[in-house]
């Protein structure tokens, strides 16, 4: 390329880009400096965790047994049981006291920290929630039984959790990837490949696990940008 | 700023990048695209470890007790000893096993990961290697005695060592502070505030902590590229 053509090029990609920063300034009725608004978002940290199916609650709490709600979570209609399992794997170091999440699913799907999966010893994969085909196994013990299964534990990926009207006002849609930086931590971040996810009945969040929390520094409730 | 003005700017700026970007390219007899050279390090993590004075070796092994070497580490005289020892916060739960880093340094200091920091229940900090002033208390227990030291632990910075000759190299000098992102990954990751370390005597690696590795899905050797 002639550095005529691409002195061209440069300039028109970064017209364009002052041309959105000033119309979105301008929807926003501000005449401040040209800046976007800030994308910021809340963080929730997510300790391992289990989703059950009926199938296996029958089997680790007794036939036709029912979750108890302990509390409820920030998206409406899922909730903390007073249940909990241990998790066991081929290394035989059990985690114990994991919480189970409710409602009951379709499918059991164990969702636990890299440092977690090293462990138990099970080659746990980054996945989006329910991808589990192929997923690490993983022994699950309760109190009437234990149920060892062929798939199903999962390393959660990096999400956030918004409403249509946040995707709708940050030009995102269900399925985006995202970048997303830390704004104050005393160990700088920035997370890639964050999956939006847009559903009606979503309050706006990122979900993390501890191991993206530690190595941050993050804290529930703490705010991080999308870039 | 004119339209006019800041087609100059930009202008400037970017071919004054493309004259540096060809200067190094041909500095390195290549001719090929116009790329900088990568500035890639491998990683090493550091899983939870203690370097110990010798006063507290006298009192976890004995008076006048040597460490001896189990293994030698990649740092010129850096060794792992096969001495390990109990690590004990105010919530009782113990880590167990902590390997003892040599030679014996001044004063005891205990790195740990933040994980391993909930763990134990102290308000670990993140810190640079030898700045222990206010850091967290920890208890150690060793096979002839126990210690507790109102301050030593602490959530190690990350950091790259370099020689003289990489760091002349990148342009970079002892203490600067850079950013790295994950090269190949599960979860890409970009980590902020990294120290560089420049001695004669180091050999290029960057060293993270198990919360840092786990959280991006890096593995020893794996490498990354500063920015």
């Amino acid at each position: 390329m002639s550095t005529a053509a691409l002195i061209e090029l440069i300039t028109r990609e970064v017209l364009a880009e002052l041309k959105e920063r000033r119309g979105k300034t301008t929807a926003a009725g501000s005449s401040a400096p040209v800046t976007p608004a800030a994308k910021r978002v809340p963080v929730a940290i997510s300790a391992r965790h289990v989703h059950l199916a009926q199938k296996e609650i029958d089997i680790l709490f007794g036939p036709g047994y029912q979750l108890t709600k302990r509390n409820d979570l920030y998206q409406p209609g899922e909730f903390a049981a007073n249940e909990v399992v241990t998790l066991v794997g081929p290394k035989l170091r059990p985690l114990t006291n994991v919480r189970i999440l409710g409602p009951v699913r379709d499918r059991t799907q164990v969702e636990i920290s890299r440092t977690d999966a090293i462990t138990l010893g099970i080659p746990a994969p980054v996945r989006r929630s329910g991808d589990l085909a192929g997923s690490a196994p993983i022994t699950l013990v309760g109190p009437k039984g234990s149920v060892t299964l062929p798939e199903g534990a999962i390393i959660a990926n990096r999400h956030i959790h918004m409403s249509p009207v946040e995707a709708e006002k940050w030009g995102l849609k269900d399925n985006d990837e995202v970048t997303v930086r830390t704004i104050k931590s005393d160990r700088p971040t920035i997370f890639g490949g964050v999956q939006v996810r847009v559903s009606p009945k979503f309050k706006l969040v990122m979900h993390i696990d501890t191991d993206d929390a530690n190595a941050a520094g993050l804290q529930c409730n703490d705010e991080v940008e999308i870039r």
